[in-house]
C-alpha cells in the first residue's frame, strides 16, 4: 500500500516517516510541502540521511488519488480544512493529525482556534481516532486524529467517567509537556535559555485542547460540562505528563478501582496501567506508542488521582495516526509501532 | 551579631553559607557537621574558595551558648528535635530548616515522618516562621522554617481560604519541583539518567508536607479539612512551582480576585504578583527571596487556579530562614536578601 | 540461535534486551545478574513491562553451555577475566562488553584498571571487535568489545593515521559524554543537580580508556606513541561526541581529506560522512547504531578537525556488540540494528 | 556617577542592569533600544519586577552627554561603530561589549564579521579591557571590552605563553559554551528540541573570536601566529569551558606549572587556580565575575592541558565591563562583583 505524507517537514511528520520507514505492510510514496518544494527531507534532518530519501514536493491531488491509498496530512490549522474534501472526494484515505477535524461545533472552534471552520460539513464524517475507544469499519475512509493532551488525558479518564458515579464538576487535568510540542518552529517561548532549567503554565483556561477534551467526556457521561485544564511546559523533548482528579460519589477501594483499569485495557495492548502507588515517568514510553498510567485513591478526600504518560510525537500524534491506519487498513493494531521505548 | 549552622554541607547549610556572607549585619562564628569535622567547607564546595572559609566542627553546645546568638539547624528529620532542647536551654535563639518542630500533633509526625516526634513540648514554643502571616515579638526565641513545598503552597492559597467563601473539599496542589530538594546524597531517583528529559510523580497521597499544609490552612479556615497535594520531580535544579486549584462558592469576577491578591500582599515585598493572565516561571526567581504569583479565574466551573514559584533552597528554606532571622531580631525584613534573580 | 546476558541491570544489559529483542535471528534465552537473582527484569526497568519478561538468574556456566550459543558479558571490571575462561572452555561463543581483554599488556591494565589482569593468555585470543575495521572468520569464538570513547574515536581516526603522513605526537581527543556512559549507579558525580546546566572535565590524562585507543592507533600508525585524552561530562543522557585534532605533515586540500572519509567507509553502513563543513549532533544518531563524522581541514595551521558522534550505549556498547555478533555467526552485519535515529 | 545602557533589552544589557543595580557607587541614569522605546524593561524581564524600572528611550546623543559620565554598548555588530564616536566626541566615557572595536586589522574584521569596520581609527584608541592583563590610567575614555571566548581562553593561555617555551603552533581551544551566549533571539539552532540533550560543533575553524584571541596572543608571544579554536554548544544556559592544549618546548614538572599560575594570579581576586588535578566545574562560577582554572601536564606528551571556566554572562561580558569600569573610574576592582557564585 501507498501512503502519503502532507506536511512532512514539522516534528509530526518527520516522525512519521521513523514510523513508516519500518512499517512491514505499507511504503511512503511521496511527501508534500509549501514551502521547501524539491529540498530533500533528509538535508532538512541529517539523523535520515541514508536511510530515507524522499524529495519535498509541490501538492498534486490528482496524482495523490491515481497513486497513494492513504495519506496523512500533518499541517497547520486551517489547511487540512482546505485541502481534505478534494482528497476525499477522490477517493483517498485520509487521517489528518491537525485540529481541524476534532471539533464537533465551529463556533467553539472558532473560540479557541481563532478561525472559522472549513468544511464543517465534512467535520460530521470523520471519526475521532482515540483506537482504544473508537469503533472502525472497512467503510471508513476519515479520521481525526486526536491531539496529543486529549489522548492522554481521554485515556485515564475514560474507564472513571464511564464506569464510576463521579463529581462531574471536579475534573481538573494538569498537564506537564516536552517542548516538541510546540513544533519544529523557533519562538522566544521555546528558546533554550528560556525553557532550561525552568517551568512555567501557559494558556491556562485558554488552551484549545480544552473542548476537544471536554466534547468526548460528555459522550461518554452526559453529566460533565465544563473541566479544568492547565498546561505546563517543562525542560523535556519528548512526553507528556497528565496528572488528573476526580472526586468519586461512590464507595469504592483503591483495588477496585486498579481493577477497573486492568480490566478496561485488558485487550488494548498500547495501554500499560502500573500497579498501585506505582507512577510512571515519561521516558518510560519515549519512542514509543505507549500510554502508561498509574493511579492512586484517597479514602480521606474521596479523590482519585491519575497520572497518565506518552510520547507525545508517537501515541500523541504520529504513532497513532499509524494505530488508526492499522485498523482502517484490517492489519493488525500494532503493526509497525513494536519500539522498545528507549530508556534512559 | 554571631550567628551559627548545624548541619552545613548539604544545599541548604551552603545557601545560608551564600546568603549570609552577604549579610550586613551578621557574622558566620562557626558551622558543625557530625560527619566531615576538620574539613574546610570550600573543600567540599569549591565555588565558594577564596570568599568562605571555615573548618567544620564538632558540636559543643557550651561553646556555642557563649559566642553565637542564633543558630540555624539544618538537619536530617529527628537530629533536631534533639539538640534543639539543649541550645534553648543555655539561652540560644534557634532556627530550625528541619520538619522536627513544624506538626503539631505527634501521632500526624509520626505517621508522615516514620518516627516518634521528640522534645513535642517544645513544639508549642516554636512559632511557624512564614514571615508574611507570622506575628514576631521580641521575647521570641525559637522559630521553625516552614517547609518548601507548604512555603510556595500557602503564600498562594493563603488570600483565598482567609477572605473567600470556598469548597473547603476542593483544594489540590500539584507541585512541581526541582532536584536540590531532595539535598545533597546521591540516589536512583535523582541519578542524571532517571532525572533528565523527564518527569515524575512522587508520594502521590503520601508527601510529609501534605499535614504541615493543611494544619495552616485549617488555622486560617476551620472548614478546610483534608487536601490533596501531588509533588512531581522535574528536570530542574532550583525552583517549585505550585499550581493550586481551589472552587469559590460566591460569585467574584477576575478582577476582584486579583485584587484581593495585590492587596494583601501590598507591604510585603517578597511576593510579588503577576498582571491578570500573567504567570511566572521558577527561572524569574531563581536564586532570590521572592515568591511570583499569578492568577486565573474560570467562570465557567467556578475555579480558581493559582500558580505560584519559588526557589525552594532560598524562600523555600534558607532565604526564608533569614528572613526569619530578620524579623527576629529586628532587623530590616530584607537584610542580606536583595538579590535579582538570575535570569536567564 | 540462543543467547544469553551476564550483568543484565546494568544500562549495558537493558539496551542489550532492547536490541535483541527486535533481532530477527537470535532469541534471548536467559539473562544472569549477582545481586538481584529471582526478580523480574521489568520490575527494575518498567519500559519493558508487557513487553520484555525474564527473571534474573544465578550464573550456571555448564547450563549455559549446553542451551546458548552465544554469550554477552556486560560486567563490571574483572568479572570477566573470571569467568569468561570457563565459558570459552565450554565451547560457548563471548562477546566481553567490559574492558577486561581489550589490553594487551598486563602492566598497562594494572595502571589504568588498579587491578591484576586475569587470564592474560586468553587475552591473546581475543579479537578486538571494531567492526569496520576487524577480520571475522567462522572459527572465531571471542571477542573483546570496545570502550565508547574508543570506538567513537577510532573511527574517526582511521582513515587519517593510516592513510596520511602526520605528526604522530599531535593527536588529541576532546571527548564530551553523557552521564549514561557512567552507569545506572548512582554517585555524587552523576547527582542531577551536579550534573545539570553544568559541564566538567574528568579523568584528565588519566581515563582507562587512553591506552586503548593508543594500541589500536600503533597497530595502525607504528610511528604514534602516547595521545592526548580528555573526556567531559556534559548534562546529556546519552550520546558521545570526539573533537580530535591531528596535525598533518602532506599536503592536502580538504576535498581530498573529505574523499578518503567517503571512500574509506563507502561500504560500512554505520559510519556515515557528512558533508565538507557540516557537523553531526549527538542526537542524530540517538538509540541508533551510526557513527556520524564531520571534518575541516585549516590550511592556516595543517590542522586536521575530525567531530565524531555516537549513542555511547549502542555503538558504543550493545549495538557494536550485536554488530559483532553478526559477523561472527554470518548474519547480515546490521541485523537487528535498522532503528533510525530518534530525533528530536 | 551616572552610567547608561545602549542595547538593553539583551541577555548582555539585562546582565549589566542586574550588576549595576547592585554596585555600590554608580546609577543606571537611562537605558536605551533602538525598537522598544517607551517600554518598561520590567515587561520583557518580569524576574526584575518591583526591582528596576526604567523605561526604554530613544537614544539622544547629547542628552546622554549632558547627563551621563560612562556609557555601556551592548548592540549587534555594526551598530557600536556608528555610535561610539559620537559620544567619545562629546567627551562620555565608553565601554563597548560588542566586538566593534577589538580587531586591529579592518581586514581581518571584514573576513570574520563580513561587514566593513567602521571608525577605524578610533579602533587604535580602544583599550582592549581585559583587566588582569591590561593597564588602566585616569586618561582613559574608551574600552574594548573582550568576547566571552577570548576571556576564558586568554586568562588560562596567558601565563604559559608569557613565561614558558612553546610549540607556537601547538595552541588548540575546544571550548563548551552555554546557549545564553547566542543571545535572547530565537533561531532553529537555539530551539529547545534541537539544543537539549545534545551537543554540536559550530562554526569550525570559522568564529570570529579566533582573530580576537591570535591578535592578544601574538602580543605576548610574537612566535605565535594561527591557533585551531572549536566552538560547542551543550545544554547549558550559562557558562563557558574552554579546554586547551599547549606543547611545551622546555623541561618543566607540573608543579612549576601550577606555581607559575597561581603565583601570576595571586593578586588577581577574580582569577582562582585550583589545586594539581582539581578541574573547575561551570556552574561554580555561576552568577560570579570568576574564572577558575585547572591545568595538567602530560610528561608523556609534554603537553600541557588547561581547563578554564567562566560565567559567559558576566566575566564574559557584563560582569567584565564593570571590573573595566571599576578599573577605569579608580573604584576598587570589585565594586559589585561581590556574588557568591549560585551552586547548585
Amino acid at each position: 500500500m501507498n501512503v502519503a505524507i502532507i506536511g512532512a517537514t514539522g516534528y509530526g511528520g518527520i516522525e512519521l516517516l521513523r514510523l513508516l520507514h519500518q512499517h512491514p505492510f505499507v511504503k511512503v510514496y511521496a511527501i508534500y510541502s509549501s514551502s521547501q518544494e524539491g529540498t530533500n527531507i533528509a538535508a532538512l534532518y541529517p539523523h535520515i540521511h541514508t536511510i530515507i530519501s524522499h524529495d519535498l514536493q509541490t501538492l498534486d491531488i490528482d496524482h495523490i488519488a491515481k497513486e497513494v491509498d492513504i495519506i496523512f496530512t500533518s499541517t497547520p490549522s486551517g489547511v487540512a480544512g482546505k485541502i481534505v474534501p478534494q482528497l476525499l472526494e477522490k477517493g483517498v484515505k485520509v487521517i489528518d493529525l491537525s485540529g481541524d477535524f476534532r471539533i464537533d461545533d465551529p463556533d467553539i472552534y472558532k473560540e479557541y482556534y481563532n478561525m472559522n471552520q472549513r468544511a464543517t460539513q465534512l467535520q460530521k464524517k470523520a471519526i475521532y481516532g482515540l483506537p482504544e475507544w473508537s469503533s472502525f469499519d472497512s467503510s471508513l475512509s476519515f479520521i481525526a486524529n486526536p491531539g496529543c493532551f486529549p489522548t492522554v488525558a481521554l485515556l485515564g479518564l475514560a474507564p472513571i467517567v464511564q464506569e464510576l458515579t463521579i463529581d462531574p464538576a471536579s475534573i481538573i487535568i494538569d498537564a506537564k509537556t516536552g517542548v516538541s510540542g510546540a513544533g519544529r518552529s523557533a519562538s522566544e517561548a521555546t528558546h533554550y535559555p528560556t525553557v532550561n532549567d525552568s517551568v512555567v503554565a501557559y494558556k491556562v483556561n485558554e488552551h484549545q485542547h480544552t473542548p476537544e477534551i471536554e466534547q468526548q467526556l460528555k459522550k461518554w457521561n452526559h453529566t460533565i460540562s465544563a473541566i479544568t485544564f492547565t498546561p505546563h511546559l517543562i525542560p523535556m523533548t519528548r512526553g507528556i505528563m497528565a496528572t488528573m482528579y476526580v472526586t468519586l460519589e461512590e464507595k469504592v477501594t483503591s483495588d477496585e478501582v486498579h481493577h477497573l483499569f486492568t480490566e478496561t485495557y485488558r485487550n488494548h495492548p498500547f495501554v500499560r496501567i502500573r500497579p498501585l502507588h506505582s507512577f510512571p515517568r515519561t521516558k518510560e514510553v519515549q519512542g514509543s506508542n505507549f500510554c502508561d498510567i498509574g493511579i492512586s485513591y484517597d479514602e480521606r478526600t474521596s479523590r482519585l488521582t491519575i497520572v497518565s504518560v506518552i510520547d507525545n510525537l508517537v501515541k500523541g500524534a504520529s504513532g497513532q495516526a499509524i494505530q488508526n491506519m492499522n485498523l482502517l487498513c484490517g492489519f493488525d493494531e500494532g503493526a509497525g509501532l513494536q519500539h522498545v521505548p528507549l530508556y534512559p
